[in-house]
C-alpha cells in the first residue's frame, strides 16, 4: 500500500492528506486519504443517517457483527498498517489494536443488544378510568439514536477504542465519524473501508460510517467536536485534551479513556524473581506507552518481606532492573519503538530531572533490532525518588520513564499510591502481598480512591485487560469518564419515543 | 399538622422554615421545617454515606422497597397534604403525586436492580500466555455510587419525580437530598419522615436522605446543586431553571422533565363530542397545570371531516369550547385550584394578549367550591389565533390558557406543531384522524421531531401516562433530557471497580 491514495471516497474531498512515517523505517509511508470539507460531509451523513435509524436493532446488530468479522479476517494487514504506523510491536499490534479490541467491539454489541432488547416493540394496554368503560390502547416503541458519533483514535492503538466505540454507536442507530490520529490513519482507514463495504453490500448508504483525516499542521478534530450534529464523543488520548473535551463538550454523550499515574505497590511476595519479572514487564511492553502501563513503584525504606527473610530496598530495586534488562536482551516483540520523537525528548528531560530529583536507577538507550536499524527505540528510564519527588513522578509521562518510589513505610506507600489514583488518575493498579489483611485494605483504599486493583499478578503480562472480565477505566478517577464496556456506555446513545393508539 | 414545627431533626438545623400557603382556604399551614447550614449537613452525609456504598444491592432493594410500601400506607395523609400545598384536588394529589408517582418509584428499582444485576460479584477467569502457563484469576466486582443525589421537586406534583428519582440514586447507593419546593414542602416531609424511619430501623444512618427547604426569598437550591459532593440532580420544573441546570451543571448528572408546548392535532374523527371532551378534559384537569396539559389545539382553517360529513373550523372550535363548559358544572375534582398568584397574573396578560393576536372564544373566570369559598381558581382560557400569534403559543404557558390555532391545511398544521415540539419541547402529543395514511404520516413527523404521541384517544384522560407502559418524556426535545423511568434513567448512577486476585 505504500505510496498510494487509499481507495476511499467520501463526499466534501477537498484534497488529500497524509503525513505517516514508519517508525520502524523512519520513511514516509506516502499514502494519502481525503481531506474533507465537514460541512459537506456531514450533509451526506445527514442524508444516509434516517434510514439506519428506521433499521430494527436485529438489522444493526447483523450488519455490526458483520463488520467485525470482516475486520477479524483483516487482522494482519492491520497489524502490519498498526506496526508501521504506532510503532508497536507486530504481536502488539496484532492483539492490543487487533484481537483484544475486536474482542471489546463484540462486547459493547452485546451490551447494546441488551440496551435495546429492554425496551419492546409493542404492548396492549388497558384500563378503566371512572364511568368511561375500558379504555383500550396499542403501544409501539421505536429506538431514537442521537446524531453523530465521533470517535477519536489515539496513536498508539488505534482500534482499541475504535471497535468498541463505533459498535455502540453505530449499533444503536447512529452514523460514526472516525477521527484517527494523523500519525496511525491507515489502521482506521482499512477499518472504514470495512464498514463502509458492508454497509454498502447491506444496501445502507456507506456515509454512516466516514473518517476524517488531518496533520498535526492542521488538525480537524476540534471542527469534528464542536459540529452541532455531532451527539456523541468517544475519545482515546491524552489526559489533557480529553480533561478539554469532559469540560468544553459536557453538553454532548462523552466517552473519555485516558491515562493516569499507574502504580505498584509492594508489600511482601512469596517469589521476588517473578514479582519483579511482572513488573519489569510492564516497563518495558510497547515501550510502556500502554494506558495499563505501570509508571510508579511504590517500596517501603524498610525493604520488603520475601517469605521469610527482609529484602531491602535496594535489592527489591535492583531486582526490578535486572529483570528489565534481562527482557532487554530480546527487546523487539515486546518493546516496539516509540510512537514519535517527542517521547525521545521526554526522556532526556527526565534523565537531567533524575540527577536533581534522586538517582538515575537504569539509564535509557536506543535498543538495536537487525531488521529495523533505523528504528526509533529507548529502553526504559528508571528513576529512584523519594516522597520529595511527588511533583515530577504525580504527572502522567508517556513513554518508558518510571519511579521508584521509597516510601517511609508500607501505609505512607498506599496513602501515597492511592492519592495519585484519585487526583491523577489510574487505569492500572498492582499491589503485591503475601498478608491477607493487607491486601483487603489496599483494595478498599484503591477502590475508595475510584481505581481497579490487580493483586499478586505474575507470569502474565500486568497490562493485559481482558475483554468479558475486566471492566477496563473505573470512570471514577481522572483518568477517564468512561467504561470499556459496561451498559451506561451504551444505554444513552439511544432514546426512546411511543405512540400509542386507542384500539 | 397545621401550626406545628414538623418533627425532623437533622444535623445543621440553624433555625425553622416554611410559608405554606393551602390555595384551597388561603390560610397558612403555619407548618416550620428545619432550615439547615448545607455545609454541617454533608458532612453529616460524609459520614452516612459509606456504609450505604458498602450494603449490597439485595440490601438496598429490600429498603427501597419498604420505603415505598410505607408510602402507600402514608397515600391519604400525602393527598391531603398535596392538596393543601400544591392545590391539586384530592383525587388528582392521591394519584398523581401518590399512587401513580409511588408505580413509578418502583419502576425505577426494577431498572436500578436490573443494571446492578448486571454486575457479576465475582468471575473465575483463566488464560495461557505463551511460555509461562495457565495464569488464574479470581476476580471481584464492587458497585461504587456516584455521591449525593439531589432531587429537586416540584411545586404541583412533589411526588412525581420525588419517588422515582429517590429510588434510582438510593438503590444504586448514593445519599439523597430532596428539595422541595417551598410551596409545596410537607409532602416532601412525609416521603423523607419515611425514608429516615425506614432507613434507621435498618441499622443505616438515617442522613442518607435529608431534606433542604427553604423560602422563595432566600432559595437554597443554586447551593445545593454547586456543592462539590453533589454528583447527581435530579429536576422537575420550569423549562427556564431546567435549562439553567443543564446548562451549569453539566459536569454532574443531570436529570430533566420540564414542560413544553404540548400539542393536539385534529385532521377527522369519527366522533366529534368524545374527541371534543377528550381535548376539553386536559384543558380543565389539574387547571392545565400538569406536564402533559394540552396547550395548542391545531385545526385546517377549511374544518375536518366527522365520519364523511365536513365539520367547519368554527364548529370544531365551538365543540371544545361546549365541552369545556359542560366539565365546568361541576369542577373542583377535576380542576383544583391555581398553585400561585402568577397563574392569576399570566391569564390576565393572555386575555390583553388575546384582543391583539386574535378572538378570546373562552374567558376565564373563578370557580366557586362551595366547601372552599376562598379557593384560588380560575376556568380555563381559550383564544382563537392564526400562525401570526406564532410568537405567543410557541410559548409554553403555565395554567389554564390555550390556543385553537388555525392551520392553512392539516400539514401545515403537522408542521407548526412538530416544529413547536422540536423547537420548544412537547411531552404529550395527540392527533385526531380517521385516515391511516396520515397517522402514520403524523407519527414520524412528532417523532422526527423528538416526541411521542397518542392517536385518537377518547373515553380516558388524555393527561394521563402509565407507569411500565409509558416512557415519559423522550429526552430528546427540549422539555427535558431524561425519560421516567428507563435503563438510561439508572445505569450512570453508579461506577464499577474491581479487584482481581492471582489464585
Amino acid at each position: 500500500m505504500l505510496g498510494v491514495d487509499y481507495p476511499l471516497y467520501q463526499p466534501g474531498e477537498v484534497g488529500r492528506v497524509g503525513a505517516e512515517v514508519s517508525p520502524y523505517t523512519r520513511e514516509s509511508l506516502g499514502i494519502t486519504y481525503p481531506k474533507v470539507d465537514v460541512d459537506t460531509l456531514y450533509q451526506a451523513i445527514d442524508k444516509a443517517a434516517p434510514a439506519w435509524g428506521r433499521a430494527t436493532p436485529d438489522v444493526r446488530m447483523g450488519i455490526c457483527l458483520e463488520i467485525l468479522d470482516r475486520c477479524a479476517d483483516q487482522l494482519f494487514e492491520n497489524a502490519h498498517a498498526t506496526m508501521h504506523t504506532s510503532g508497536q510491536s507486530y504481536i502488539m499490534a496484532f492483539a492490543g489494536s487487533g484481537a483484544n479490541a475486536l474482542d471489546r467491539g463484540l462486547e459493547a454489541l452485546a451490551y447494546a443488544y441488551k440496551a435495546m432488547a429492554d425496551v419492546p416493540a409493542t404492548a396492549s394496554w388497558e384500563r378503566t378510568f371512572g364511568k368511561d368503560g375500558v379504555a383500550k390502547l396499542h403501544k409501539s416503541y421505536r429506538l431514537i439514536p442521537r446524531g453523530v458519533g465521533v470517535v477519536i483514535c489515539c496513536a498508539t492503538f488505534p482500534l482499541w477504542n475504535g471497535y468498541p466505540a463505533l459498535c455502540a454507536s453505530l449499533a444503536t442507530g447512529n452514523p460514526v465519524v472516525l477521527k484517527p490520529h494523523p500519525s496511525a490513519i491507515l489502521p482506521v482507514a482499512l477499518f472504514t473501508s470495512v464498514c463502509r463495504t458492508v454497509l454498502a453490500e447491506a444496501g445502507f448508504d456507506p456515509n454512516l460510517v466516514c473518517m476524517v483525516a488531518d496533520t498535526r499542521e492542521e488538525p480537524a478534530t476540534v471542527a469534528l467536536l464542536g459540529h452541532p450534529r455531532t451527539a456523541i464523543i468517544d475519545f482515546t488520548g491524552s489526559p489533557q485534551f480529553g480533561a478539554w473535551i469532559e469540560k468544553h463538550c459536557a453538553r454532548k454523550l462523552v466517552y473519555t479513556e485516558t491515562a493516569g499515574c499507574n502504580s505498584v505497590l509492594i508489600d511482601s511476595t512469596d517469589n521476588l524473581q517473578a514479582m519483579a519479572k511482572a513488573v519489569a514487564h510492564s516497563l518495558c511492553q510497547a515501550s510502556a506507552q500502554m494506558c495499563t502501563s505501570v509508571q510508579n513503584i511504590h517500596i517501603p525504606a524498610a525493604g520488603i518481606m520475601h517469605g521469610d527473610v527482609r529484602v531491602s530496598f535496594d535489592e527489591v530495586a535492583g531486582a526490578i532492573v535486572n529483570a528489565v534488562n534481562e527482557y532487554l536482551k530480546n527487546p523487539m516483540v515486546l518493546c516496539g519503538t516509540l510512537v514519535n520523537d517527542t517521547i525521545v525528548s521526554t526522556i532526556d528531560h527526565y534523565r537531567e530531572l533524575a540527577h536533581e530529583y534522586g538517582i538515575l536507577l537504569r539509564d535509557s538507550g536506543p535498543l538495536t533490532y537487525s531488521e529495523f536499524p533505523q528504528a526509533r527505540t529507548a529502553s526504559p528510564l528508571i528513576i529512584q525518588v523519594d516522597k520529595s519527588a511527588r511533583k515530577i513522578y504525580r504527572e502522567e509521562i508517556f513513554g518508558p520513564i518510571s519511579f521508584i518510589i521509597k516510601g517511609d513505610d508500607i501505609d505512607g506507600c498506599l496513602a501515597d499510591a492511592t492519592e495519585n489514583a484519585r487526583d491523577r488518575g489510574a487505569i492500572t493498579s498492582h499491589v503485591y502481598s503475601i498478608r491477607e489483611e493487607f491486601l483487603n485494605t489496599a483494595v478498599d483504599a484503591y477502590h475508595a480512591a475510584g481505581a481497579s486493583v490487580a493483586c499478586n499478578l505474575v507470569g502474565m503480562p500486568i497490562n493485559f485487560a481482558a475483554a468479558y472480565s475486566d471492566y477496563h477505566v473505573s470512570g471514577l478517577n481522572p483518568a477517564g469518564n468512561a467504561c470499556l464496556t459496561d451498559l451506561t456506555f451504551v444505554t444513552s446513545r439511544f432514546r426512546i419515543v411511543q405512540s400509542k393508539r386507542m384500539i
